[in-house]
């Protein structure tokens, strides 16, 4: 644990804070905004020239002073919590006065890798667009203090969307709220974590070993962007994730297909039998128990469902298919349920390279998503339990001469690691508190999803830390993000400042 | 077409011979051998030398030349055929007093091209063995005049086994036969190729362009190595060659297996249930009217499979397979009929880079092998038939998004070209006077099998040209062809002389 020296020492001015009405007004808020943009942009570009790859440690570290300084210039108390060479979790408490709900912040500012040359302005280079590339937008200078914006605007930079957006967004309310003289109505944490894109190792750690700092009410979770409708967003869950590769035996060596095809078992085709074992021509899958665990979508979260915006039709045509799974059931109901994929799938070789032989073996790679309520080691039981049902004898390493004689069907198991699903019921108290303050940013707009498809660690705030966790994005759902020219749109900046105000002066 | 000049000029003192009583004593034959070893190794090992990839155009018409020289030296009224920068067909002609019967003989004396360093001693090198390099042989000089040797060493360099072999046979047979003044009761037409190991390109072209040439009433095909049980054999057939590869689609860019996982098709899952549905799981083709046009074998072939010698479940140990095909169905019997074999599998990728996606297409490399009855191109009719009879459209080429849109099924087929099987029959006069022969050489040893498994253009010769082919080999099984450190047990060329020395005085 490390904390920058002096930064203590600064006074905390807006640590205490008049009294007055909650939900801020946002009118307020965004007339602040209007006069600060130049300088909300300029302070955004300066963090965003900061190289932010998680394995550059002497970059990420100046990642996080900057923004443990820029907490503290606003009356934050940090630490930075430093573990080895892992990146430093920036750790931040601000109390309001007389407030006894404390509300956690989490983003992160770590960005993926970049392949710079693909990058239309250099990655670290952050640069406005008049508009998005792909709508003819072109380089301009930052905006001079007072010269009118467009929110159509874009700034092109790593991270400028996933996700050091809401840093800018959750600054401009601090100021805002504190130029307008409007109470904070929570004690606010903030952990930005500083390797999420390189796979969270320390996190669990960093959680476990201060676990008595990260007691909070619920988590504002900042991360990923808006709806692909293009209306915001409030995500209450995100899938778990585990995965498993089966790889099906043939002969011990590879056969000429002349002189043995037909009488040697042929583990490609095996392979294909047993997956198509595993799910229908719907897409149902067929492993026994497989959909036993995931609880079902409440009352809430059923009515969310309903009022999604449609997508659907949208997206088929996007992707060119005819149909999806299901009889083309809605994307949003079958993220709330576990699903088992085939991620790749070898044997030997096709195309130019194939040759005429039988293959020594067959392997698919799997990959899980669960849904609350789903183990990630159950799950896998019951998958290898199917194998077993397919006449399979499963082994962990790969199978000696024995044990291919003595075994007519081997299957090799490699079982990945794997974590729970997260959600948060809808329903809460503190969940109808946040969709209210939301939805004063965002109007009726906004989208409520019950869980989203990917994965997070979600469940190491949902559970182990035990409270509630809403995954409020900012950034453009175009946003580029892990790819080459990645982008904030200025709108969306905009509207995180006025969701951040509003979440801190909430009911 | 070319000739080498001069060769004609040779006089042809062997082509003429006096009358006596056929088969061949083998004594006589025998024992010249025995006193000619040396000249006969020294003789080969200087063929061996001579570099010969089908690609090496220098090289390869060296090894055309000196083997049409050592033909010319016989007797035999020699021909280079050449077309472009094709490896010359080595044509011959040799006459017998009063035979009414010819007989073609074929070999190639091209051979794989080779990895020189994984050989413990150079591919052109020629180098004898004490024995093979598995049971410890060590290199020895090539024995002296008179100097005895040991029927088990072995000399190792490409194409030693496959396919220079029958070389030294052929032409001890004919000098040994000189010497002993037996009669051959053939004309002998010799068709020597110089690519069949890459891939016969001009075969076709030099048998229509050479027809009135060809005429024979059967061709002894000399390739290939003696029974797996290290018997000699005849093979009376092949099987022929088709294929093709499916690719299945999914969504026309990569999708996150998170945020689509179970709602987008899964083309590694569709392309396992269409493979499945081709082949149960004892290994029968699913695919309607596959065995339809299979000739079964007659009585003569029925027989032959009932006496050949036991080796499957000494392959299965070998290979580490607890059981195969059908319920065991013998090896032999499985040949016999038409193959359905995945050569390769791949979508996305497995292991370490595998990503959490849902592939974008799925492919699957099939090749089928055809046996007497079969047609190339129908039997590919027939499984295009049972892909869209599975819900598939099929296209020719990547399909477009409209064409995506349009079918929720799509398969883009790639047929290859093909060429049909070719089986001899057992009992038609000429293969009970070749059985003869050969069992004049072999003893009660000889295997009689219907068909390799694996596949030869062998349908020019017995349907484009319209006479019984016969495959003897002459090689060990063990001579690994096609891989380094190929090589000739010297008792298979001694066997070599012996069936050459009885084909050529045959009844």
């Amino acid at each position: 644990m490390n904390r920058p020296a002096g930064l203590l020492a600064l006074s905390a001015a807006l640590a205490v804070q008049p009294a007055a009405a909650a939900p801020v007004d946002l009118d307020a808020v965004r007339a602040w905004r209007a006069e600060h943009a130049a300088a909300i942009l300029e302070d955004f570009a300066a963090l965003l020239a900061i190289p932010n790859v998680a394995s550059d440690a002497e970059s990420i570290r100046r990642n996080a002073a900057h923004i443990a300084r820029a907490l503290e210039e606003r009356g934050v108390t940090t630490e930075l919590w430093i573990t080895g060479e892992a990146p430093p979790i920036v750790y931040g408490r601000l109390d309001a006065d007389g407030a006894e709900r404390t509300l956690g912040v989490y983003l992160h500012y770590d960005g993926q890798p970049v392949d710079a040359e693909r990058w239309t302005s250099p990655p670290w280079q952050p640069t406005l667009y008049t508009a998005s590339l792909e709508d003819g937008g072109v380089p301009r200078p930052l905006p001079r203090p007072g010269e009118a914006i467009d929110p159509e605007w874009r700034l092109y930079a790593r991270s400028a969307g996933d996700d050091k957006a809401p840093i800018p967004a959750l600054l401009g309310a601090l100021d805002a709220l504190a130029a307008a003289g409007a109470s904070r109505t929570s004690n606010l944490v903030f952990f930005f974590e500083g390797e999420e894109e390189a796979g969270s190792e320390h996190l669990q750690r960093y959680i476990e070993e201060h676990r008595e700092q990260l007691e909070v009410d619920a988590w504002i979770f900042c991360d990923g962007p808006v709806h692909q409708s293009r209306r915001p967003q409030l995500v209450f869950g995100v899938r778990g994730y585990t995965g498993i590769d089966l790889t099906v035996y043939g002969a011990a060596r590879t056969l000429h297909s002349g002189h043995y095809g037909n009488w040697a078992p042929n583990p490609a085709h095996r392979l294909a039998r047993l997956l198509a074992s595993m799910k229908d021509d719907d897409g149902r899958v067929l492993v026994a128990g497989f959909y036993d665990d995931a609880e079902p979508p409440g009352a809430a979260e059923r009515a969310a469902l309903a009022a999604l915006p449609p997508i659907d039709d949208g997206l088929r045509s996007e992707l060119g298919l005819a149909e999806t799974e299901l009889g083309n059931a809605p994307l949003a109901d079958r993220l709330l349920l576990p699903s088992l994929n085939i991620r790749g799938l070898a044997s030997a070789t096709v195309g130019e390279t194939a040759r005429n032989i039988i293959p020594t073996e067959a392997t698919a790679s799997i990959d899980i998503r669960l849904v609350k309520g789903d183990d990630p080691a159950r799950i896998l039981d019951r998958v290898e339990d199917h194998v077993r049902g397919e006449g399979y004898v499963i082994v962990r390493e790969e199978p000696d001469l024995e044990t291919r004689r003595a075994h007519p069907r081997i299957v090799r198991s490699i079982r990945r690691q794997g974590y729970p699903a997260a959600r948060t019921a809808m329903d809460l108290p503190i969940s109808r508190q946040i969709v209210a303050a939301a939805r004063h940013a965002a109007g009726d707009d906004l989208v409520l999803m019950p869980s989203l498809g990917g994965s997070l660690p979600l469940h190491l705030f949902t559970d182990l830390l035990g409270a509630p966790a809403v995954i409020a994005p900012i950034a453009n759902h175009d946003d580029n993000q892990h790819a080459p020219d990645e982008n904030l749109r200025l709108a969306n900046l905009w509207y995180g400042i006025d969701l951040m105000a509003s979440l801190l002066t909430m009911d």
